[in-house]
């Protein structure tokens, strides 16, 4: 009999009908004698007509009565749940944030877990309740109602897995676990039975939006056993924990992600002095623009060209600001390039195989495709091409590391 | 500078046009330098949707998940009141129940308050903030979420108020104040600018629906001066509060009031002998099935008839009980007559004044109508007649009273 936290996103509570599917899952899971903590976000929908109508009354909304107000969402699918529960005969009760006490800091509609109280839930486990608990939401040391921000509710299901020491954290979703690479680009992209928490987080980020990366990083820091799995499909789903050593033969690459929302931009000529990368990334910081890859090569007549992507939406004002340094700093011109894209191999393998950079490089010049930039890390290798080779580039990838295949088919050949 | 509690129900918050009308009311008050709590229902209709979300997976739903449920209908409104206050310039903080901390039995949908801590709320009016607590609920001892039964708001309202000593409590309605008797019925029928809470009682329980029993009976016990005042219209409402023994001239009759939502139940010839008023309603009650007048005339031949009205609605399951019951004691018959309808005069001034009762019964014989039963209390004197002649019974007794005339214009008369 293990303890397992369940969590289901808003659209798999999004009707009433969906909120009785969830209810005959989990009472199954129940009938086979797990101890169950549900986690659930709001109906689909119910959060942004909560949001719709604050911005009505304020425009921008004060962030205090914004938690009270968006919360309400997911306390109401918890005591809807918990009531069908009931109705097939399974104890269940329903808690808010403020209930469980899961304790945030004070930064409202983005608080952060400090503290989970674990003693009622516990003393209900102990008696058998299924305990349906409204994600995303906390309360603050003055008992002020706190959010966790987008994707709260995963970080509120592994939260509780952690304090709980539960064995397993299933996050239910509208897709049946991760994969090698985006299967709309990808025939052969194949669902992965496990990844690393470190894996996870490189291919979250990079947009294979299954999972909220600060989720990730919560359960790689308390070692929560994390699997994705579809709502309302059967199957062993994707299953995310710390790297096990003791597997013989780990994957080289556990898959591609890629990511078309960068923009490159370049100063040309800047002179070759110190202090000059913090002059230029300083103020697009200030601006609040978020720098991804940068890439500075070696100088030539004592001027360098200094490069760096940003989120698509900030290139604009990234580039106004940017004319402005580049005039401060003498040089030579600002170029800014939307149509780019980012691909990545990834795989904790990688650190125990050389050649997967030389591998993926010689991969990509076969099929033609030049590369602008290079960024590595150590387990992930990126690059920065021109956009509309995206999906040539990685099906060759895909192709070219074996990833349509199980790897214990490899090993066994 | 004044402490006042302030109640807007449903309707008056329905809306976020009409949540700007309530925020623009309460921003005067606050300039005008009051200190300002105020109470919120949830949105009309929110309530509603939220029983049918609720039916539709539970037909019965489990009352704590009920309250869960349903409690979040307040606590939007008071979070959209409070941004909407902000909008203003108005310092404003929402509470929800277990916020404030409004500690009440555990009696699910039906609570009972027990204590309200007040140390955070004055805190927080101390440094000028409005408060906008979410009414209806509150908490148990073990931070389950309560509500406090239909109109529980109105309850929130003066408890909160006799918590924080403050000096009225006003309640905004659809009405623009407590009156004579139902204007639908009585042209002349007056607005009072007083009532005393026993007067309010005594009318609130015959159907002017103006205002809670249960609120009125707290405000009563903790002498809060409760206001019945208009959500839209300027005015000055009416007043409830305790008897004002200086006053030297109280009027002897406050107002009128009548119910047409009862039945009468009558048992001929029952033995005239000890325990046959308890052997005759005990069943009744045991089918939790309310009485109101209950009359029993002198013997004649060691017989009695023994009446007693009850809710129409009950009026078929009544009868079906005292037949059986008629059967066992041997009475001659059982009558039934759901074409009545009861009137009462109510005033604290009759307690001095001898003949009121006179005065109603000649009022109704000179325009013929026949009294069925009759019952006093002190403040009160009520009469059964037959259904069709309310109308007629309420504008006579109201023109025989003189209330659709100012008290002092009487007096200085």
């Amino acid at each position: 009999m293990s303890l397992i936290v369940q969590k289901f996103g808003g659209t798999s509570v999004g009707s009433i009908e969906r909120i009785e599917q969830v209810a005959d899952k989990v009472a199954r899971f129940k009938a086979e004698g797990h101890s169950i903590v549900v986690v659930v976000s709001a109906m689909s929908g119910e959060t942004n007509r909560l949001i719709a109508l604050a911005k009505e009354v304020q425009p921008r909304p004060v962030p205090r009565e914004m938690d009270a107000l968006v919360s309400t969402g997911e306390q109401v699918t918890s005591a809807l749940l918990s009531m069908a529960l009931s109705a097939r005969g399974v104890k269940a009760k329903s808690y808010n944030g403020s209930q469980v006490r899961i304790l945030t800091d004070a930064t409202h509609t983005k608080a952060r877990i400090r503290e989970i109280d674990n003693e009622r839930l516990q003393a209900d486990l102990d008696q058998g309740f299924v305990l349906v608990v409204a994600g995303f939401q906390g309360v603050d040391e003055n008992g002020n109602i706190t959010t966790l921000g987008r994707g709260g509710s995963d970080t509120t299901a592994v939260a509780l897995a952690a304090a709980l020491k539960a064995d397993e954290c299933q996050i239910y979703t509208d897709v049946d676990g991760v994969y090698t690479t985006d299967p709309r680009v990808v025939d052969g992209a194949r669902r992965l039975d496990r990844i690393t928490f470190e894996e996870m987080l490189e291919m979250a980020s990079m947009g294979s939006k299954v999972l909220q990366i600060r989720a990730v990083e919560f359960a790689g820091k308390y070692n929560v056993p994390l699997r994705v799995l579809h709502s309302f499909e059967e199957g062993p789903g994707t299953l995310i924990t710390k790297e096990d050593k003791s597997q013989m033969e780990t994957p080289t690459i556990a898959g591609i992600a890629f990511n078309r929302d960068e923009a490159k931009l370049t100063v040309l000529g800047v002179p070759d002095m110190p202090g000059v990368a913090h002059r230029i990334l300083g103020p697009i910081g200030e601006a609040n623009i978020e720098v991804d890859v940068i890439v500075q090569n070696i100088a030539e007549d004592n001027t360098t060209d200094f490069t760096f992507t940003v989120g698509r939406l900030d290139l604009d004002r990234a580039e106004e600001i940017l004319q402005e340094v580049a005039r401060e700093l003498n040089a030579e011109e600002v170029r800014a390039d939307s149509k780019i894209a980012k691909i990545s191999v990834v795989g904790v393998g990688m650190r125990s195989h050389v050649g997967v950079a030389s591998q993926m490089f010689a991969a990509l010049a076969e099929v033609g495709i030049n590369i602008q930039m290079i960024t590595t890390s150590e387990i992930k290798i990126s690059v920065i091409i021109e956009e509309k080779f995206l999906e040539l580039a990685v099906r060759c990838l895909h192709s070219s590391f074996g990833l349509e295949k199980e790897p214990y088919d490899e090993s066994t050949a």
